[in-house]
């Protein structure tokens, strides 16, 4: 079971290891929005996402001869960094048709990358012969109880830069796909600050997180591509993260693509950080969405963009 | 005269009210460089650049009843939001012919601004005037002590990051118009971390500085226009900095445009923070420039860039 138990022991191994991220802010975004908005920017995180830091803990608690994991976005940067700051072996499996710059980046990262054919291939089978061959253990890139308490750790430094500003109640706005950061920051807060309320958010199409909040079931997502915000695109709530948020996390907001590359833009304008669109959203509902509370903290979750999809965020 | 205990003072003044910038890093650069790279980001200072730094300081130190300024930018928006925060008035004295988004910047956090014909009206005059009509103080954009003391302010931050990170000697590269951030930071070094050594870094065409450290006299440019590192062209060094940075200043470094731009590209995919051209010297110098030691400190000091400027960086 996570816990802030489990939290706090994550942020005692991070400790020198991951960043504190800080917490911005814009006079400008403040006007904008019509209310206080601080941004935590963990795009600034090592790797460029939040990732690492559940990397960093699984790896520090558990301990393993070496690593595998599924991923080709930024939990797959995230293991790759943090095995090679361990000295050990990490395999990185992924789509033969995952695009050139993921898996060039993985690779400098001293991973190994081993492709399969998402047409013919089963992805979970590779996997399970590659951990039995080589004695690796998975990292799964949310529903594991060390994930969870890792990004927890985001949660526990904005019970604090909230203290430090003077915030004692607010909506703090994460970008959710499978809901490890989402659980984990939920987690934290509970414990560390009760005045501060987790809440998912989503890309319009894909708020499989949001509709299971509303319903108090789990909901799928119709379909799990065709979004410029593939970093939080997942099937379903995962069965760690779930529960976690059903009792935690206020209702879930979902944004558009438009108003993701626009808080993009904005973000870039004024808080001088690169944001991919994924870890753009919950920026997007602090700065557009209606009904939200006099202050709001957005996790800005990830910066792994392609110097294009940038370029067409600068241009709208 | 600056010195340490300025300095000292400054950050007193300074805490809890300028942010304590990160150090970044990222495994890409130091491979391509071929050292270690450590950022200092000042772009995510309030206002996007180190100057409210100086701002903030003078305004503490000298406490007026309120301010005028000369600039269309950095420096214009560092005296706006600290004398917003301050509750005292600013003026703001620009060319009529200076950017509108500039302007609106500067009058959005609060500032009064007066605009002036360059070809027929004498600023110093139109300033004089106005300061002495209403009792307004002039904050100079580096030639003032207090000044110099706010932006060292950073080098003590530089210098306890790179104790941080186990680093006891290395170049510190400095973006350098008149000096007032680089020769601040020199007096934070020699008293902090003497291992630690200050180098302005400008661009080509516009290395006063440089030149004068080479020759050991005051040289000036020879145009003031032209470049698109604008934050940092500045006729020559500054009375007040000058002696400073002759005395504490390592050798000076020149890079290109084109290197400035390359600078803004990789600090948007690897490090996740927004540069204008003239905040990025200092990482081109530590990513391109020859013969430097195994560990360089950039100081990345703005990030004011207009969005075609960024896209232009982003397609080269």
């Amino acid at each position: 079971m996570s816990d802030i138990t489990m939290i706090e022991a994550a942020a005692r191994r991070l400790k020198g290891h991951a960043r504190r991220t800080p917490l911005l802010s814009s006079p400008f975004l403040d006007d904008l929005a019509g209310r206080r908005v601080l941004v935590k920017a963990e795009c600034l995180q090592h790797t460029g996402s939040f990732k690492f830091r559940g990397a960093w803990n699984a790896l520090s608690a558990l301990e393993p001869a070496g690593v595998i994991a599924f991923s080709s976005g930024n939990h797959a940067q995230g293991v790759a960094l943090a095995a090679r700051l361990k000295g050990i072996a990490a395999v990185i499996v992924m789509p033969a048709d995952a695009p050139a710059i993921k898996i060039d980046n993985t690779r400098a990262l001293g991973a190994e990358v081993v492709l399969y054919d998402r047409a013919t291939e089963d992805r979970d089978a590779i996997g399970e012969r590659l951990a039995a061959e080589r004695g690796l253990t998975l990292v799964k890139p949310f529903d594991m109880a060390e994930v969870i308490a890792g990004q927890g750790t985001a949660g526990l430094e904005i019970a604090e830069q909230a203290a430090e500003e003077g915030v004692s109640a607010a909506d703090v706005l994460v970008c959710c796909g499978g809901g490890g950061l989402t659980s984990g920051v939920a987690l934290a807060l509970e414990a560390r600050a009760p005045g501060l309320r987790a809440r998912p958010v989503e890309p319009e199409g894909f708020d499989d997180v949001t509709r299971s909040l509303a319903t108090g079931q789990v909901q799928r997502n119709p379909r799990l591509s065709g979004s410029i915000c593939d970093a939080i695109v997942t099937p379903q709530p995962g069965q760690l993260t779930w529960p976690i948020m059903a009792r935690l996390c206020g209702p879930g907001l979902v944004v558009s693509e438009e108003q993701a590359l626009k808080a993009m833009a904005l973000a870039h304008d004024r808080l001088k950080i690169v944001l991919e669109p994924g870890g753009a959203v919950a920026l997007a509902a602090a700065l557009f969405a209606p009904d939200l509370p006099d202050t709001v903290i957005a996790l800005a979750t990830g910066g792994n963009v392609d110097r294009a999809m940038m370029a067409r965020a600068l241009s709208l």
